[in-house]
This record gives C-alpha cells, structure tokens and sequence, in this order.
C-alpha cells in the first residue's frame, strides 16, 4: 500500500462527514463492521476490523478501531491518529465499549451485519439500543475525492498500459487460448503498476463472446473472431473496469455493424452521464439506441454500476435505477449484444460525473480493433 | 471449470444430505443464498444465485434453483438436472415461490444473510415462517467427498510445482522485491493448473517475515533473509494453502534454532490430526512446543483451519476451537513464532485428517531450505 500522488487520503475529513449523517440519523454512535468501509474511514486494511464512531462533537478521541493480535503493528503504522484495541473479535470489544460509555442509541450496517451478527449484538451490548443504519458510509464513497479519482485514474492507467502492451508484443493471435491470454493481461497489468486484479479477468473468443460473464477456457482464439476482454486492475484499493472487443483479422460485415451499434450506444449513454441526471435515464439513452436497431432483448443487463473500493458499488445505472448522479460519482458504461451461438460485442468504460461532461479514465481506443 | 479426474462431484447425494438436516431442523425447506453453498449442492458458478431446497421425501423435483438473465446458458450447462428460475432477484423468486407453494417454515442461513435481507424475506414471503438455520451446508461441506480431496489434491499439485520451479530457476535470489517474487510465484501457479489464486500471496523477507500476514511489498531480498511465502491455488474452486520459509544463504545459529522449534511444534501439531481428536488439542499439542521453549507468547495466532470451497472454512483449529476433528476433514496445520523487527518462521500444510493418520497435500520439504 503506498499512497502516491499528490493528494493524501483525508480520512479524518471523512469520518467528521460520517458524524454529520449520523446526527441526520439520530444515532449516538456507528459501528462500522465493513472493512472496506473500515478502510475508507481510516486507512487500515487488515482482514479483521471493526470501528466504533460517535456523532457527538469533538468525539474523534472516542473512534476506536479495533484488530487482533496479527495486526499490531500494522495498525500503529496505517491509523496512528486512532486509538487502537487488540481483541479476537473486533466487533464485540466495541459493543462492549459501548456499553461501558453508556452510549445508548448504536448505528450499525443492517446491509452487510448478518441476522446471526446482530443477535451477538445484542448479547453483548446490554443497555444499548441499536438502530438498522444501512449504507451511510456508502453514501460517503458515492462521491469520490481529489485521492479516490488520482487512484482510480492510476487503475485505469494500469489496465490500458496491459492491454496496449499485450497487443504490442502480439500476445492477441490465433492459436492461443482464452486462459493464456487471460494470464498474460493480469501479468502485464502488476507489471504497470496493479497490486491487485479487479476481478476474475474475462477472455471470451468468437461464440463465447456472446456469453456476457464467460470465463476463460482453453478455447483456442481463431481468425474471424470477436475476442471480447473484460478486465481491471486494483491500485491502493481502488478498481477499474474496462471491456474492449476486438476482431481477429478483417471483419465481417455483420461484425462491423453490431460493433457500430455497440459503440453508438455507449457514447449515447456516455453523453448523458451529467449531474443530476437520473440513473435509469442514462441507462434508457443508451439502451434506445440497441432497441432501434431491432436488438433490445439481445442487451440482456444493466448499463453500468459505480466503481471505487470495491469493484461493484452504488449508484446502479441499470432499467430500474432509482438514484441520480451527483458530480465525482465514479461509474462504468457498459452497453452490450449478444446473438447466443455467434458472437457479441461489449464495449465499456470507467468514467466519473463532471460538470462540464464527464471525466474517461479508461483512455484505450474504442475503434474497431482489428488483429492481423 | 473442468471437472478431472476420476470422481465427479455428487451434486444429488449432498442435496438428499441435506435433506436429513432439514428434517432435523424441522424446516419444511431451506433457502440457500450463500453463493459458495449454491454451488456445492448444485455446481452453478454465476455470481447471482439462491437454491430453494425440500426436506420431503421426493422433493428434488421441487428444488429450483434461480439467477438472473447473464446466466441462462451456463445455468442449464452447469445444472442441467434442476429446475431453473431466472430473475433479477433470485432470492424474492425463491420466497415468493415457497409462497406460492404455502411451503410454511423456511429455514434460511442467518450466518450470511443481512439484517436488511432478512427483512425482506418477511415482506416477500407472506404467509411464511422464516426459521434462521445457520451453517446447515457448512456442517456437510466439513468432510470432503472423493471429488473433493481429488481437486484439494489438484490445488496443492499445482502450488507445490510453482514453488519447485521458482526456485529451479533462480527466482529466489537477493536483489528481487517481495512483490516480484509473489507475481512470479502466482504466474507459475497458474502455469501449473491453477484456475485463481487462493489468497492474496505473502512473500516477506528478513524482518517482514515476523509480520504474520504481511503484504508484498518493493522491499528487497537480501543475503541472510529468511523468506517467509504463504500462498495457495484454487483448481475447480478448493483452495490450497502452504507456506514454507526458506533463508536466503547459510543459516545463523538463530535462525535453525526458531526453524527446527517451528517444524518441532508443526509435526506434533500434524501427528495430532486424528478423527475424535478436539480441534483446542490439536491446537495445544502444537503449541506446547513452542511454549516449552519460552516462545509461546510469539505464536500469536490459532493453529489452523479448514479449506475447501472457502480458504477459510470449518473448523477452526486453535485454542478456543470447541469441535472435533472427523474422518475426511482438510486443515491447515501452520504454526509460527515470529520475532518483531527480527524476523519470523511460519511452516504450514494442508491435510486430510484420515483413521490411520493424516494425509498430507501440499508434498514440498519441510527440511530448512537454504536458498545459495
């Protein structure tokens, strides 16, 4: 974990915006029991983790972060403006601070806290009231900050330098496989600068191409081939998603046109990427496009899904999304067709909300591709 | 996904297992939304999935299983002998469904299911009773059917070859950075069969190695090092997981005495693996070792765990451990001492705990290698 670049992650800045929503929310206190939430709020990246933050003013002396015994070192060094508890289990050492502190109404994170969790809860935390809070960090990590963009920025980098690179030294050639090629893109990304694969890295070649999440196989790449690479990198937590379909050698005129239709829609739906903007519009400017040509029911998910720390997160920009987009809202707009047995085209980018027209990170061409 | 070899997995036989336990539980169904548990009971691999289970006699024709659009062909390829449902919400489909059929109390995994979740459930499902029946699959999934050691077997194979090959060539050397060395090794193991990696890969040197779980970093190997790598393949979705500590260049007198202590305490820990033996003996047996020699206050964490579709999984092999081990259940066996700013030994194996003594998976020498 380094942290380079200009800005420095502003964790104190982001629990004191916490503690404005937990007053919103009526609670005395959150438990964070999310370790990317854990993360986002101090720095820490240990498997095990839990925080406790109050609302009240001048209640930065109370946040503890809690670790076990592994971490103790790791703890001083990554959050050393916190005070840190060593425990087996995290979540109850807090609990049970905050039942000594006498803190009445707790917050915790309904949305990822299991039923099982939450009985243990209220075992240990006897005096406690606690209150279903979900989501409230996530509302947070919507809207990224000057050191979230730099990183995602440097994600994005990682990926494109990989894929520029694969095709440079003709890595991209008939004759290999889906899972060689899948191995050498995730190889050249740690070799840009990834510390992490953002997620199970797709190769999909002529009709696997038609299977939106295919996994790669030892299918062998073909001249006439749509070869269709979803992949992404992770720098200091932070993940990036592009797709490309490219063609082995020239393409057919079929080819050529559902690529056309694929490209159209993205930048429609790239276009209409503006603050304030409703989500399940941006996915019907994308989406009408596929429908004119006939294909709508060949675009079988959402148009796209935010991105940050984790690699799937708010704001959902799909048929049925119901949020609106606010300016540094980190996003993917993935259109796609897929005509099952033959081939299909995806064409993605990882972009964030700007004003004046949002901001592309993932800077690999979007021309038709075509591998001699 | 390719299913090798001569076992192949009893997909039915663990459903009509776990029909017993719903009996048991006295639940007239249970629905499973643990994508890990899907798959073991079904085969399915999409990231989007919910099982809805029978306890009666001759239910299997009533078990359905749901997912959402992406995964229409690889649903029917996976699961050809289930009934498939494809919504956007594959656990609404399954409780409204068990609606439908006035199934009365469904039983749901409570250990993963969220606090919001389940609320949801009770919206859904009118006319339900919802019964939280924690880790049902998990207490089949404990002990590995043939197919399962088969592919356990496969993950260390390949971990054991990346390894040997690493160091047939050099790749451990002064000079190299922990991170290049963790790359090189999770390229290998791919190259050896290896469908992922298990975990985030640990390669510490010198002082590093006495952080337990550290993370690679640009630090530079140097002659005198001990280097500490902990890492594992995924084959078909079971996990490996071994480390082994090597010293870059002769041996201090130090460094034998805390190697030889580690591998004393390893093989009574390992020697220990019997069916009916409690999981805290195991732990104890071990660690005695250790203490004996006036170090137990550096082995700072538990003795192992069990591995299988989850890295991490049942049962939990260190002090508190309250189970007992039986026949068929895979574990690690990784004691460690660990000198802070000095440095540390871990020795870590996967076993099968078997009647006539353990089995041991992960085949690389545990005689202190010295790397020239």
């Amino acid at each position: 974990m380094s942290d380079h670049g200009a800005h420095r992650p502003a964790y104190a800045a982001r629990r004191a915006a916490l503690r404005d929503l937990l007053v919103e929310n009526r609670v005395d206190a959150l438990l964070v029991t999310d370790l990317v939430n854990v993360r986002y709020l101090t720095g820490f990246t240990g498997s095990n983790a839990a925080l406790l933050v109050y609302a009240w003013d001048g209640a930065e002396e109370r946040t503890v972060l809690c670790t076990d015994g592994r971490y103790r070192t790791q703890v001083g060094e990554q959050a050393p403006d916190l005070r840190a508890e060593i425990a087996r289990s995290s979540a109850r050492r807090l609990v049970e601070l905050a039942g000594e502190w006498q803190t009445g109404r707790v917050g915790f994170e309904s949305h990822v806290v299991t039923v099982d969790q939450h009985r243990s809860f209220l075992e240990w935390g006897t005096g406690l009231e606690f209150a279903p809070t979900p989501g409230l960090v996530e509302q947070l990590r919507l809207v990224k900050d000057a050191y979230e963009v730099e990183r995602l920025r440097a994600a994005c980098a990682a990926a494109d330098a990989a894929l520029a690179t694969l095709l440079d030294r003709g890595g991209l050639r008939p004759g290999r496989t889906e899972r060689q090629v899948a191995r050498e893109l995730e190889w050249l990304m740690f070799e840009h600068g990834a510390h992490a694969i953002s997620f199970e890295t797709i190769v999909a070649a002529g009709p696997n191409s038609a299977v939106p999440h295919h996994r790669p196989t030892d299918a062998v790449l073909t001249a006439g081939d749509f070869v269709k690479l979803d992949f992404g990198a992770v720098v200091d937590g932070y993940h990036s998603d592009m797709t490309r379909t490219l063609v082995l050698g020239p393409p057919s005129d079929w080819q050529r046109e559902v690529y056309e239709l694929v490209l159209e829609s993205q930048r429609a739906g790239r276009e209409a990427l503006k603050p304030g903007a409703a989500c399940a519009d941006v996915d019907a400017a994308a989406r009408s496009v596929i429908e004119a040509a006939g294909h709508g029911e060949l675009f079988v998910h959402g148009l796209g899904h935010g991105v940050g720390l984790r690699i799937h997160e708010a704001p959902a920009v799909g048929k049925t999304g119901t949020g609106t987009l606010l300016r540094g809202v980190a996003v993917t707009v993935e259109p796609g067709v897929y005509f099952p047995g033959r081939g299909g085209v995806r064409i993605e980018d990882t972009l964030v909300v700007r004003e004046g027209g949002p901001e592309l990170l993932t800077l690999t061409s979007k021309d038709l591709t075509v591998v001699d």
